[in-house]
């Protein structure tokens, strides 16, 4: 535990732990989910995703009047997005799951913004690979079967027109000082990171500005992806729109325990054409373990499973959570070892995985159906 | 005549003496058209523009390297541009006028930027007003009689997808620290407006990235917006495309003296809609004169033509050298009065309008002929 986590969507400073999401939520001005979120949304979708029952999806802004207006009979949509700078860990997988379960219970269009310019921008990546990284970005989240009819995705570059043209607008009321202070630039920085931000703000109003009706926007993300949204929060009722609300996650913990996922180092993650036998290596020789050395010490204390790769992985992929609950006491019991937990967690995933294929095929058919079209929204609400 | 003359896109500190011209192209990095490049065009065109013989474009950045390639058969293109403030003033057209000659002597395709995200940007104008405004400017622009197979306008709004996946290769190479230096921008100044010079440096490579092939550039503008091209031709050739040539002129002087027309004050110019009244009476109200304060002053004395606005606007619209030279000696040796100075302007003004009638209403009806289309340009070279 450090005593300043800087996060940031660009850098991420260290280990989180429960205490400093609940810091770091209140320092960036979000909210908890508290219990009466959580039964409001169990009174509306007739269930507590996992994900908010385990409290990965922990903090909030306006999430309360998504879910009231709702109940009124006014419509939300979806947004959310990846930055196309590697090929997809299941770590960035997850959140998606959580997301198309909103999408299904609530009925709503999504939107996916795929930021191939910011990764132009912010890494040293040639044009070339970030257009293939990107199709095999998309093809991978539609992977968890996305219904065509309701799953809109924004390219950057493909529809930078749109986007441009609303960003102009949304960057005539953020200053340099402001995006100084958000996203810690500096005057090294170049002018198109500056600008960036004013980009993955506009699909937060997009359909309220193409449809001239005002539509409330409900946006998942990661909490490194906060300084965005904060600063959107503030520009977007300028221009007139609703001020979009938020459900943030914690970090999907990765493969060797720290921050974020990475896209850059081979072994940090899961890829999702991992073989089971890669799978199980990976657990094995990588996993981020919460239980004790050696065996007899393990039998005698127990895990701590909250820290353990292989168990949160377990839990995110497992739907039965009287299952999931046994194999926590048992962890923590001592009755399972680490590397019981690992196999467990491993078979788990790779049964997952396997899942992804068909899906991920019709994607590939009929991708241009899932594609963006500005036309689709004018009179869509 | 001022010590520091500040000179950037937004703001033009004072009055510009001959001196001061010399002064900041040096300072800026750009040389002055020397006899060497006038008698290169007459060679290459057969004459010399008055525009060239007067001095009004006086400097340039590689002219030489654009003519030289000429020579050999190499082609180049025009860009100029217009942000479209307001009502266009005679001087505000008159740098198109050269423009439209260079485009004709060289036989060459022009592309035309039309900032309207620059205005939204830098001034208050609302954004509806913006689309009138721009329309107009177009009309006024082509009423000049351009050729529309050459002749291509690009307005940023409606080629914004094209211009943001340019500018964003441009802003990568261009830090804060950077658009600070060359435009004065503070950290309170909006992340739009550091921005925004990428947007306008597209234009000066677009022929190349849409062709595949590097085609030269040469950029005709006025002194104060050289800082974005100072800052574009650092950039371009880091993308892989020559650096643009510009040729540069004074500000065409506005009626009341001082650095540039400004489109915020009414009788700060004359519109192009004035009456052969209205145009007299601005002149004769408001113009500065370089004669003297009574006529027997002036009988004796003689003015100064130099630093007359009517003069200055009549020798650029009288093409016979001869006459306007006559006029220049009999007004400077007192033998002309301000007054009739000022009517033989007015009545030279008046006739130029009058031939711009045909020409706008021709432009009406043929309006998206002018267009920019981005797939005209992909085998065009």
């Amino acid at each position: 535990m450090t005593d300043k986590a800087e996060v940031t969507p660009w850098e991420v400073s260290s280990d989180l732990q429960e205490t400093d999401y609940s810091r770091i939520a209140s320092q960036f001005g979000a909210k908890l989910i508290d219990d009466k979120i959580l039964s409001d949304i169990k009174e509306l979708t007739g269930e507590i995703h996992p994900f908010l029952h385990y409290g990965i999806f922990f903090a909030h802004r306006d999430l309360d009047i998504i879910l009231e207006n709702y109940r009124k009979g006014e419509p939300f949509y979806l947004y959310t997005g990846r930055g196309p700078s590697g090929n997809m860990h299941l770590g960035h997988l997850l959140p998606f799951m959580f997301t198309k379960w909103l999408q299904e219970k609530f009925n709503v269009d999504l939107l996916i913004q795929i930021t191939d310019d910011e990764k132009y921008l912010f890494r040293d990546i040639p044009e070339s690979e970030i257009r293939t990284i990107t199709r095999n970005n998309i093809l991978d989240i539609l992977s968890l079967g996305f219904n065509p009819e309701k799953t809109h995705i924004i390219v950057d570059s493909e529809q930078a027109g749109i986007l441009y043209n609303q960003a102009v607008r949304v960057s005539r009321h953020i200053t340099a000082s402001t995006a100084k202070a958000v996203f810690g630039f500096t005057d090294s920085d170049s002018i198109g990171k500056y600008f960036f931000t004013s980009i993955q703000a506009v699909p937060a109003f997009l359909l309220s500005a193409l449809s001239g009706r005002n539509i409330r926007c409900l946006i998942p993300y990661a909490i490194d992806q906060d300084p965005h949204f904060k600063v959107a929060r503030d520009v977007i009722p300028k221009l007139g729109y609703e001020k979009p609300s938020s459900i943030i996650s914690k970090f999907i913990p990765s493969l060797k325990g720290g921050g974020k996922m990475s896209s850059s180092d081979l072994n940090s993650g899961i890829y999702l054409d991992d073989s089971p036998k890669v799978v199980r290596k990976k657990l094995m020789k990588y996993a981020f373990s919460g239980g004790k050395e050696t065996a007899e010490e393990q039998r005698k204390y127990g895990a701590n499973p909250d820290i353990d790769f292989a168990f949160n992985i377990y839990r995110m992929l497992e739907h039965d959570q009287n299952k999931v609950e046994g194999i926590y006491a048992k962890y923590k019991g001592g009755e399972i070892l680490s590397g019981e937990m690992k196999q467990l967690s491993a078979d788990t995933i790779s049964a997952f995985l396997e899942t992804l294929g068909p899906a991920r095929q019709q994607a590939e058919r009929n991708y241009s159906e899932y594609m963006f079209n500005a036309d689709d929204f004018r009179d869509r609400y």
